[in-house]
């Protein structure tokens, strides 16, 4: 696998683009974007499981009930949630894209994200339509516009692309996300759009995506709330020529290791990216009796204030690592756990058998002073393996969320 | 009954102190307590359900297995957790209690309460402890005194005292109390010593408070984090000479109703007094389904950083509460709830049937500036309720938390 440039038009026959319409009101950010495939696409989406759902999920949902899509349209500024008039809304926004780009509303994948329980007014989609048609390109601008276009606290813009082969063809994959999963529910919402050229079947696309998703996106954490409008979507268009991709074997599992390349890579931008934080947090989880209980482990970790608090104050706090592990409600035999720090500029050994051992704190205080920390913790009990992304609790975090609408 | 002075030693029988013994470096901070009564009691406990589990706790399940106990002696700066020699020391302050107290070791309470995984050396208890006996007062003294032993990040110190009749007799219930409960692993721990001059069995003791702790400490939180050394003691010495409650009825509710008096006046301290916070939030939840509906939505809202940092900020985002509503866990019906904002300011409503409403920012800011908020959600959905205890998340609390060993 090869990493490229070009996001989400680094596969053949997709074109995107982002503009400012008018939702929010510094015009010198994009806040409506529309992704286009050539030609029709298998179609997998995963949702928020909060019982509040966007409208705009609700829509998306019956578009790719038949597993076929051809273009993402998305607005940030506003959710369109918990509104009266969401569904017609969102409706709206999907017919403006068949009447200007000539997409059938019926395959078009609608979301938006920004504060809930504002009506979301249809006009300057309207008037912002002809332009970001009129704009759509093929190359990584296009890409970049549209990653853009759906940012909202986010301070980058988040892509990626990679070539891999498939059935001796060479596919490409490439994606835009924005947010982070669970840290906001009005304006943080995560909505990753992934395209590729591979030719696989709707129900294996569905199949390889929500597969991924419980190692990947639903193994970050930023703050523990799950937003109303989360959003993973992957568009197939088949362009590349492979052989259809319509039953396990080699070829799903080469697709499944490219599309977990592009969201673990995804994972990690948005994890480093979370509100105010300034450290990338890993936590890898090894020796668990089970993949399940790998990942409630790892999860409880990443999720700790305390953890993450210590992790900003660079403060080799281990107890409070030992303590998640605890209460995670995980199978764990606390006297065997080990637990490690580690980063570029060391590692440091500091629980062995579930009691504390020695450790230069000057040491612990180098390595957790990086930008990026692994905690690694072995519970010595199995051959479950899992690992979770979050970052540190910081003073900005509080300030961006303290006073967010104002 | 009738609020008054007197703490842990308002009841009949009960001696406290708590002195500086050097755990803890600085010299004006109290670090070691003692609660003693002239009789044995009938003694009831619930501890911590994280599998990571202070010495001290282990220690004292032994004690209290066969119903009675006598004393409480209790350490801060220190959590005697995770070290291999945990429990025979939390066995030597036991044994301290016995030579110097005269109560049998094994009628002992032991609890710990600071850093996770440092050894916990007995010598400074040992000398401690003759000061200690010795100074053991009946009065409200010996309980402010105990009070501040047992302190760590907390700012002040939490009595209650309450007089209340049962079966025609006067009896008394007094309480101390520290910390909360899922705040800090390290730190603030969660420990309430109760004690009463009621005459009550030691199963109808325990039962009250299993039944009590539901509603009362397991409905507060700071952070989501549950430490590993909570505990919740009462003390029943049985010297106001009511008739023995020792089984259900009239008696045994008079008594419940006292002791959840008790509990919930310390939840509503001991969350006032979390790491940071500058507010109380109270969130009360009616029409739910099941009474168990109503815990986990309170809860779930309580919980929500999100909310917790919108309430640091006066900030009316409503769309939060709906959003920690809707992943909760719990059956509900978002197009039948309703948001309302209370204070001692007035009140504002903000969601009705799932959706919001007009309300004036200016108002609801007037609202949510006290330091006490109330937020009231009705799910219109049944006869279920609760409340939950919480406090905002501040820039303090990342501080206090950020470096909080060094």
């Amino acid at each position: 696998m090869k990493k490229m440039e070009g996001g989400v038009c680094a596969p053949a026959g997709f074109r995107a683009n982002g503009v400012h319409c008018g939702i929010r009101k510094n015009k010198t950010k994009r806040d409506l974007s529309l992704i286009v495939s050539d030609v029709p696409c298998a179609a997998a989406c995963v949702y928020t499981q909060n019982l509040v759902k966007g409208a705009p999920i609700l829509v998306t949902k019956e578009h790719v009930a038949n597993g076929t899509a051809r273009a993402v349209v998305c607005n940030s500024g506003n959710a369109n949630t918990c509104n009266a008039d969401g569904v017609e809304i969102a409706e709206k926004m999907c017919a403006l894209v068949e009447k200007y780009a000539g997409v059938p509303a019926g395959d078009v994948v609608v979301a938006s994200t920004g504060v809930i329980g504002q009506p979301l007014p249809i006009e300057p989609i309207e008037e912002g339509m002809p332009a970001l048609v009129g704009g759509l390109l093929a190359d990584a601008d296009g890409s970049l516009y549209a990653a853009q276009g759906i940012m909202t606290t986010d301070t980058v813009d988040k892509q990626i692309a990679y070539s891999f082969a498939l059935g001796g063809k060479e596919c490409h994959i490439g994606a835009i996300g924005k947010g982070v999963g669970m840290i906001n529910p009005n304006m943080a919402t995560m909505l990753i759009f992934v395209t590729t050229d591979a030719a696989i079947s709707p129900a294996m696309l569905q199949k390889a995506l929500s597969a991924d998703v419980k190692d990947s996106f639903n193994m970050i954490s930023v703050d523990g709330d799950t937003s109303t409008n989360d959003m993973v979507c992957v568009l197939a268009n088949g362009l590349a020529g492979n052989e259809l991709v319509d039953g396990p074997g080699k070829d799903y599992n080469d697709f499944r290791k490219a599309l977990h390349k592009v969201t673990t890579a995804l994972c990690r931008r948005i994890a480093r990216d979370g509100e105010g934080a300034t450290k990338l947090l890993e936590c890898r989880v090894t020796g668990a009796k089970s993949k399940a209980a790998a990942r409630t482990v790892a999860k409880s970790v990443i999720k700790s204030s305390l953890f993450k608090a210590a992790m900003f104050g660079s403060d080799a706090n281990w107890g409070r690592v030992l303590c998640a592990v605890g209460y995670a409600g995980a199978p764990v035999d606390i006297t065997k756990v080990s637990v490690d720090f580690r980063s570029r500029a060391g590692e440091v050994a500091v629980c062995r058998d579930g009691s504390g051992i020695p450790f230069s704190e000057e040491e612990a205080k180098k390595v957790l002073s990086e930008d990026e920390i692994e905690v690694l913790i072995r519970l010595g009990d199995g051959s479950g393996r899992a690992t979770a992304w979050g970052c540190d609790l910081t003073y900005d975090y509080v300030k961006i969320n303290g006073d967010y609408r104002t």
